[in-house]
């Protein structure tokens, strides 16, 4: 097997700057790995999906190493503090020492968990992200949020904790199921509508290529959403500002998330309906218009993502859940907007009553 | 009552540099902590056997702020994952969002504790460290270090989390009882052990006041020990390097520690006879003379601590134990040991069998 890199773009964070790899077979390639591998042990976090699809193959590209794997259980709805417990259980287990390495291969909750627990394991041990879903691939790997849930909010519990290296193979996605493609595609449309319409623009002309799992497609889309995202966090690694754009539609996903049960919904498909929420409370509040807005629940459609809230929530409950989100300050609930296609905003000014009237005309329909 | 500032140190970290406030009073006094709290949501992390002395004081000094109180068991045994988690789970409950601050109020185990929480509540909220003992105002406040102990060994689980300032109050210390004053002046002596022969030979001439709680005897012996850690991890903030000279005694004190139970020895307790092994072994391997281990642990000895390990614990354990230790990479211990009074060095290269004779010798006294 040859691996072929298409793509290396950098997180620019100063002494935590780090690589993210695009490429087709890069998992069996020690070039991208090793090189940022300090010590010798090594612990794979994965899940009882992806490891057996790709765990010897990765172990297979691990010799010479301590090599440890730790196995989840698959889903968001096991994201919490007790199973990040027996990550950090299996690494003193093994008398892991502060030069080691864990290594998260599978999506994003993989990610986030084996980030946090790099994070915490002695004050912070060495970290690899390998990304086996469209949606760690285009988002959660890169710009080091870590983190679990907590019933009473998503990620309320975390780091910020930046990785070696990401390494996104782009051929584990012929794997990935229908509805897991879809999800990764709203993150990816999300970039578009943030900050860059050309991009949108392409994403209306190659939709279908996406969802055919185009290779060409693929790598181009993950490329630019990760150097939208390396962007981003370089100039704001901590969100106190142009970061909490990345979270377009995110509050009023989460708050489904949380609203049906952890897992319920992937996360993606949240944020579409969410996407979709928010973009219908900024053309009611007059800043986005009628077209635009068509437009971009057009192309979430088109994804196959949902675009109404889940049946049986009501307005009442988003607004409790969305009132405990980490875009809360003050009392002051921050939300990202949209002005048009490609221009997100952060507002907190907006009037509270539009955006109950935006949930329950949602709800209803 | 009206508050005196003695001494302002300051831990230069860039834009993560923060004051260390050392004198009487300080607790009542809003010109301290005010200026430190970002939003106006507060809690206050404390134990059962501060709370009812000080609580009321530093909350009279919080009038305007949304306070919060959350009050741990007192003991190092308590200090978990389990524990830990009760926090976070008192800051969701209150809705406190991102621009919180939690203030540890107690010793070592709550600031630990309450600084790991307000690290990873919601990936970072503000943090303020009113340290009430001795040990916790010398060493344990300073330099970001926050964590819990696991079953299987010391401050396994935890983060690099700087706090927004340190108030050091040093009328606090009168309501100490006499073994946590001793275990206090076991990380003071630590620093004229590693790089201060001058505050050692201070030490010396002035421990009889230091044990009679002499105010300007204590808040000297306080700001030196604080002055010595704030260069230390200014230099280093990590541990890449310099900065493991601060675990003179500390990896034969964890195995102390973990080995007994933790809380049946105080911390500083475990590091007085940890620091006599370190310097046996030390004179051991030829580094240092028989009459500087003579005065050291005849300083240690009239602190009050105790400098023989527990009876019941054998070589055999300590170094099952010491195994597991942070210091240890790609399989080999780090010790700091001592080539003199002030003068101590980190070392890998060291003889094993000569720790072996060093922990049995000391095990059978």
């Amino acid at each position: 097997m040859s691996a072929s890199l298409r793509h290396r773009l950098d997180v620019d964070l100063g002494s935590r700057s780090y690589p993210i790899y695009i490429g087709e077979g890069l998992l069996d390639d020690p070039a991208y790995l090793h090189p940022h591998i300090g010590g010798r042990q090594v612990m794979i976090v994965s899940n009882e999906t992806v490891a057996p699809l790709y765990l010897d193959r990765l172990l297979a590209n691990l010799q010479g190493y301590d090599c440890v794997s730790h196995l989840l259980p698959d889903g968001e709805r096991f994201k919490d503090l007790a199973h990040w417990q027996t990550i950090l259980d299996a690494l003193l287990g093994a008398r892991f020492d502060r030069g080691s390495t864990v290594i998260a291969l599978g999506g994003g909750v993989v990610g986030d968990m084996a980030g946090f627990a790099a994070a915490c394991y002695q004050r912070g041990v060495g970290f690899i992200q390998v990304p086996t879903t469209l949606l760690s691939q285009v988002d959660s790997s890169v710009g080091g949020k870590t983190g679990v849930n907590h019933p009473l909010g998503k990620n309320m519990i975390g780091a910020f904790y930046q990785p070696q290296c990401v390494i996104a193979d782009t051929e584990v996605l012929n794997t990935l199921d229908d509805r897991q493609l879809s999800a990764g595609l709203a993150e990816v449309i999300k970039y578009g509508l943030i900050r860059d319409a050309g991009f949108f623009g392409w994403l209306e002309h190659n939709m279908s290529a996406l969802l055919n799992r185009d290779a060409d497609a693929l790598a181009y889309a993950i490329s630019e959403s990760c150097k939208c995202k390396a962007e981003i966090v370089a100039a704001d690694e901590h969100e106190g500002g142009v970061r909490a754009l990345l979270n377009l539609g995110h509050t009023f996903g989460h708050a489904i998330e949380t609203g049906v049960g952890y897992g319920e919904w992937l996360h993606g498909e949240a944020v579409g309906a969410g996407m979709v929420l928010a973009g219908d409370l900024s053309r009611r509040l007059g800043m986005m218009s009628r077209d635009a807005l068509t437009s971009a629940v057009a192309l979430i459609e088109r994804a196959r993502l949902p675009i109404h809230p889940p049946a049986g929530m009501g307005p009442e409950r988003f607004l409790e859940l969305m009132a405990i989100d980490k875009k809360v300050r003050n009392g002051r609930l921050n939300l990202i907007l949209l002005e048009d296609i490609g221009r997100g905003v952060i507002r907190s000014d907006f009037d509270p009553e539009v955006l109950k009237e935006c949930l329950t005309t949602a709800c209803r329909e």
